[in-house]
């Protein structure tokens, strides 16, 4: 039986911080840096954010991580590949997380994916994620995807900085 | 620690036979009663429930199952319940059926919501649910909501015929 990967979308498979500058430079002008947002609680990092990711096309448009496409597409020969994404919290984005996965994904099954609130009744081997709050109650094998947010804790799960190094790490 | 409860949607806390007879009958004015379907797979019994499914409004204005409510009220105090809903392979279902919660469970928190594809990579103590290929693989106490559909098999599940009986088996 082929071990059962779970995968975030959010700022792992989807370019989350790059869409949330690009919505801000479009409504304000104002251009966010990455620098100007290390190490900071997103809704701290984006301002209006709040509003913008319940904003149509936030979701459907935003941009695929660099290589994702590639290394999930080789990880889906080996590995029983489910997509877990903490939608609820966003109920408009939810029709457009699937059409962006169709778009982008098109080798995932809708019967692999997985919107929730909370992902700690979901099990698997292992789990790839950006956000500490998923990583830490799962019992399994944690990659933490570097996000902005995450890079001033350390909390002893394997680091990732790219696909590639997923890529290095599991095929 | 409560005991984690998944509680299944279609069929169980929605009347989905109720609104395909409702949307058959609607369009074509054929009226069909729960004898000619009883004991045949719900695409057999309403010949045009795949493009009705489909329909904006169709799980939007589902009638509640009889008793859901009061019963599902009384387990939250008592349980860990998670709403968990095969919703993937109707995408348009996806925001109807947050918001058929939203407005028919306000108590359930949208971090208690899960709508996938496969169910198997969702864990619990107990399931109720009506269809065989979500309690056949799940490992836990399974409790079989009487459908039509499911009537004519007994694959060794809890069988209970209304919320009234998953209250005296579970409060």
């Amino acid at each position: 039986m082929p071990k059962r990967l779970l995968v975030d979308m959010d700022g792992v498979m989807a370019d989350i911080y790059q869409q949330a500058i690009n919505f801000e430079f479009a409504e304000s002008g104002r251009k966010i840096r990455m620098e100007d947002v290390e190490g900071k609680d997103e809704i701290v990092a984006f301002p209006n954010a709040k509003r913008h990711v319940n904003e149509r096309g936030f979701f459907r448009n935003a941009p695929v991580m660099k290589d994702a496409q590639e290394v999930l597409r080789a990880l889906h020969d080996v590995y029983e590949i489910y997509i877990v994404s903490a939608a609820m919290e966003f109920p408009t984005s939810l029709e457009e997380k699937y059409e962006w996965l169709q778009e982008h994904f098109p080798f995932i099954s809708w019967k692999n994916i997985i919107l929730c609130g909370s992902k700690v009744p979901v099990t698997g081997d292992i789990l790839i994620d950006d956000h500490y709050k998923n990583l830490d109650p799962f019992v399994n094998r944690t990659l933490l995807f570097t996000q902005p947010h995450n890079t001033k804790e350390d909390r002893g799960h394997e680091r990732v900085n790219s696909w590639q190094e997923v890529a290095a790490l599991l095929l």
